[in-house]
């Protein structure tokens, strides 16, 4: 059968201020065997170490905005997977600033770098989902976001599977292993009898492509309960707890409460809070906050990996 | 009495490829209560969190060359100097190319920074020392190493602080509280009888000044020998293993038994070995070579500060 397993570990999910032992913004999405990362805090490359996850299976970078805290540990990686042998190239979603970012350190260490970086540039991304990025796994969309500097939002979706072979139906039929490939490309059979057994009949539903949407930095929007509507996960920054809320509008941020709003209105399966300010050791005031709006709430853990 | 105290505490001892749960490099080095930052590889400011050390009292960065593991480390450290507040103005030396890549990533971050960033750069440092910073504390010099691209040495010298005032010996001659600060300041002392005690009878010799050379990455060269004769401390890159000669040749990295060398032929204090190829998990292969050299060698363990 089909795999289409979508999932999400936390590898950073602090504010911009390190703090209470928790790293920068990073996300490793993986859809199957293809890992995404999402942006790329200080200290990334340790956290993919120290959860043995394997970077250099990453082919996806996206960078939500050029804020240090979600893309300082991005030539650090690269370096890392230059010298750990890497040829296959890297995908990088992001605003284009961060090309010129990228060339100049390169230059200035001597330029090597025996794979290619790719680029997709967000720099005209509005609020509509704009397609960023495709593969055989995944559609990407972005979004604008509202924070100090531009900022896009990403939803991933993954692409419907193809209908799996259903073993135990073709055995009663007697159909034969070379006639397999053809019904996996959706034909029906027809067997020597010259009855017709219709493709449906011969294979399985594929399990439901699922989708994820990442929102951070930013204030709470209308616009995003419109972008990931229906969505099966949500990752919402939450800064500031409720407490904060003054603070959060002043600094392009969000509360728990407002990420849960937005989470409801656009009947999400769930919601990932994180982005957590440094103020906050203890994390439960944040999660019962959000709870309180939206039941299906849960934190960002570094370590935990989220099944979509 | 005047206290001179130099130490230097060890955040990063990795090669560029961070692996065994090392840090690459970066080394606090303080002078009584002032803090330098010697390179800054990424995730040091962690590290300096970790260690329970002061980020916001280091005045000067010295930056050895623009390899990433040298240096990738500090727009972080310099965000977070800036969320948490600082005011006081920051001092780099360094390769003039690391102006153009901090601007490009502030200017790309919404170029907010409430302190200003001061800097030397090393571009012009050649074989000789040349006088590159200096302080109250310090005078630094640089001159020039052989790596793949340019890198400069780096040798600290405390300056002589003043004799101070001997209690026990001014009691002796009824010397009252307001002569105190003339004698302080190099004066003798005249007595109601016309006698004349001389500044050195009543003031106590300062405590010598202490010198540390930081030399990584490099291959091993005679000029380093010249540069850093005598110094109480060297730090000598020592990436490799003797078994590993020819590929240290090949990388413009040193072996522990060329470091050694260089250690024994300038006469130092000590030499601290540092910047670890990932494939040594055990140190004690490089501690034993080094030692066979030069017995006052040691090995920089992160975390652990070494006094001058």
């Amino acid at each position: 059968m089909s795999q289409n397993k979508l999932s999400v570990t936390i590898l950073g999910s602090s504010a911009a201020l390190p703090a209470n032992h928790r790293n920068p913004t990073s996300q490793l999405l993986k859809s199957d065997q293809s890992y995404y990362l999402i942006d790329c805090g200080e200290g990334t490359q340790s956290q993919l170490r120290r959860f043995h996850l394997k970077m250099q299976r990453i082919k996806v970078v996206f960078i939500s905005h050029l804020h240090g805290d979600h893309y300082f540990g991005l030539l650090g990686m690269l370096n890392s997977m230059h010298l750990l042998g890497r040829t296959a190239s890297i995908h990088i979603v992001c605003p284009s600033d961060l090309k010129e970012i990228i060339e100049v350190q390169l230059q200035a260490g001597g330029g090597r770098m025996q794979f290619q970086i790719e680029y997709s540039f967000t720099d005209r991304v509005n609020d509509d989902r704009t397609l960023v990025y495709e593969d055989d796994q995944l559609q990407v969309d972005a979004f604008r976001l509202k924070h100090r500097i531009p900022c896009t939002g990403f939803v991933f979706n993954q692409k419907e599977k193809p209908r799996s072979y259903n073993a135990a139906e073709g055995a009663k039929h007697n159909i034969s292993i070379k006639d397999i490939p053809n019904i996996k490309l959706g034909q029906d059979y027809v067997n020597a009898d010259g009855l017709v057994i219709p493709n449906k009949q011969l294979t399985l539903e594929p399990p439901s492509p699922k989708s994820y949407a990442f929102c951070t930095d930013t204030l709470p929007l209308d616009n995003t309960v419109e972008q990931v509507k229906g969505v099966d996960c949500l990752y919402h920054e939450s800064t500031f707890s409720q407490v904060e809320t003054k603070r959060a509008l002043a600094t392009y941020h969000s509360t728990t409460i407002e990420a849960a709003q937005i989470a409801k209105k656009a009947g999400v399966g769930k919601l990932v809070l994180g982005h957590y300010s440094a103020r906050y050791g203890d994390l439960s005031i944040l999660l019962d906050e959000a709870k309180s709006v939206f039941d299906k709430s849960i934190l960002a853990i570094e370590g935990e990996e989220i099944n979509i």
